[in-house]
């Protein structure tokens, strides 16, 4: 009755967010999951936001719950060793994990040559293994030009890492596909993927690569409006902001309801000539449907609507900054039992997220804070490669792995 | 060596983004997804964007591969019919992903007294099932805040589903954990999650509540900047903007060099006193770096430093609208295996992209197009159900099910 995963072992050789991210949720899902960095950090170690102390609370969100190891792959024993923790034996373990496309001795052909069966999923740039960033991929296929106030001609970027964040939840799933294969075949394999593919793929299901195509057109920049039905954003007396969603049917019926506006919509659909049932007929009038509702709104706060609205069953949010959200709502605190309040060292006391789904069969389990950097290295050299004392003393000595602090390893 | 995930079976109740996309995910890997909507489609059927035949091009995207019955649920024949399938036989079948939340019946408690192995991964709008799009939740957790140019005071909401994507994945990977389980017991279980919920997590794992609690700020928007580091978009003597990145400190003194600003880098080092080798160090100073950049860039045409950024192992890229990029990047047209071009009847013919990873073991499979609404509902009552042809004939009589076109039936 612990994590759903326990007992598999994961390596990963990674920075950033998407693989680290990747490593992370097995990790909250149960696994042990070993990450490993070259001495001093991998590329990501400083990535902002920082803590006061200069420590990445980047850093720490991502790698929270993993076992850390620094290595010096400059050094043929460094890299012999991350090779024999990668296809260490065991049957739930033998999975690697990386973005770092490091040629030669972490290839796959190399890799499996000391585990047959080894699994390894390879997270690139683009598909021809050039380096790319979100913050590339996204201006590259479209998003930031339909984003952004329908006055602004610029493209608006998205600060929130999305292709990184999709990548790295298909690593996950094509890791545990790719095991489950295993599971049955005793059969190994090299899993290949693209932050930009993941990004093209996605824009393709949402339907904007055949918008693009048969309508001959791109989808035009329209504020925080809902694309293709009804949702808008509206200012309150308080100086709040809310976002009222109309896409389905009941939704739309609810809020004209709520804001009792059924008469001013049934005359704007008679001036028009036109459905407001159809949620296309909303999109396209969406600003005459906002003029109605706008003073309904600037009249009130928040406070007089807010019950009101969730009584009615409406889909509606207040907009927050991160602040507001951690100060207000109460599904950013302990009282969400996904999120621990924890004190870390260097970091400081915030709740911290576990992963999000529940699983009736496992208990709920607490999220575990970061590790140092290289936290694990004697550890993981004692137990999942059975070196003695002697050899790991050798090994520190050499200066071919370091622990958290050079000076207070524990027993050598 | 076809799909993957060849022989298992999946069964979803869903509409909008994040399910469908883990059907759909999951069929692109190879499983048998039959998708059950009501008689004349479900919640998502006419979502936009639209081809000018009228059908939906999301639906389209967000459906490839799976097998669609069309059931009257408000029948108790079509209740029992749902059931069944979703209760049917098969060590890889019972396997069911929804978003629909319909209380009694199609409870988890209910549903497993049919098969008590049963997975049902249901994913809700907040912890609480109230009601939440991607449109609210965003809002809710702060990106619209630190999103957009740094002199617009008003939040600035993504375009593209962040949140609804991660949360499909993240369904995705919760079946398969939960599936891995059931392999080595035999049990089954129910497993919850939200949009919120995967929302609120993410903005932690990035670093982002303990930003706002430790620091005691919001992040503040940054137009197009990277944050953290250096990466600024420029628009060029062409016309055409791109996206340069200065992450890593291998890619900022490329792009210092590519630029022959070495000079001018070193005069604004000396100047402020601050090491520009420090990735913070960038992001306080991305204003000053910028316009020492800016002329650069504004008296260069794209095609004049393409190649060259390229062969220097820039990280860089040329924003574009998405028909832009379908007209003039080959990674979203069949040049790339992911992609194939398809004729589809009432949408069109655009490329189509199947699933983003290669799986050594496994050929990759072509994408295939959404089915017509019903289009496998006579199969999969003879096929998965075993019923006989008469008392397949009695349930269209009745009306509790409904082929693609009710008057085209083959058979009956």
């Amino acid at each position: 009755m612990t994590g759903i995963l326990k007992g598999m072992r994961v390596v990963e050789g990674s920075a950033f967010v998407a693989v680290p991210l990747a490593g992370m949720t097995l990790a909250q899902m149960g696994a042990e999951v070993i990450r490993f960095d070259r001495i001093g950090g991998g590329l990501d170690a400083g990535r902002w936001p920082l803590a006061p102390s200069g420590q990445s609370l980047f850093w720490a969100g991502l790698n929270k719950g993993k076992k850390s190891i620094a290595v010096d792959m400059s050094h043929p024993e460094g890299r012999e060793l991350v090779t024999r923790i990668v296809t260490a034996p065991g049957e739930d373990a033998g999975l690697f994990l990386t973005n770092l496309r490091v040629r030669g001795w972490m290839d796959y052909d190399t890799l499996s040559q000391h585990r047959r069966d080894l699994i390894m999923v390879t997270l690139m740039g683009d598909r021809h293994g050039r380096p790319q960033v979100d913050y590339t991929v996204n201006p590259s296929l479209g998003i930031p030009a339909m984003t952004g106030p329908a006055d602004h001609s610029d493209p608006v970027a998205h600060a929130m890492p999305a292709w990184d964040v999709a990548a790295g939840h298909l690593v996950v799933s094509s890791l545990l596909a790719a095991e489950r294969t295993r599971l049955r075949t005793g059969e190994g394999q090299e899993v290949e993927l693209s932050l930009k593919d993941v990004a093209a793929a996605t824009i393709g299901h949402l339907g904007m690569i055949g918008d693009a195509v048969v309508n001959a057109q791109d989808r035009p920049k329209a504020g925080n409006a809902l694309y293709g039905a009804y949702g808008q954003d509206f200012v309150c007396a308080c100086g709040r902001r809310v976002m009222v969603i109309g896409l389905t049917k009941r939704q739309w019926r609810n809020l004209v309801k709520a804001t009792g506006t059924e008469a001013a919509m049934a005359d704007l659909a008679t001036r028009t000539g036109r459905d407001l049932d159809d949620e296309g007929v909303r999109w396209e009038l969406r600003d005459e449907i906002t003029e109605i509702l706008r003073p309904w709104f600037a009249a009130r706060r928040v406070s007089d609507f807010a019950a009101e609205f969730d009584a009615a069953g409406l889909t509606w949010s207040v907009f927050r900054t991160v602040r507001e959200a951690v100060d207000e709502d109460p599904d950013l605190s302990d009282a969400n039992p996904m999120f621990q309040t924890l004190d870390q060292p260097g970091l400081g006391r915030f709740p911290v997220p576990g992963h999000p789904a529940v699983f009736s069969g496992h208990v709920r389990e607490s999220p575990s804070p970061a590790p140092a950097l290289g936290a694990d290295t004697e550890a993981v050299l004692g137990d999942v490669m059975g070196l003695c004392d002697a050899e790991i003393a050798g090994l520190f000595d050499m200066g071919v792995v370091q622990g958290p602090e050079q000076g207070a390893r524990s027993v050598l």
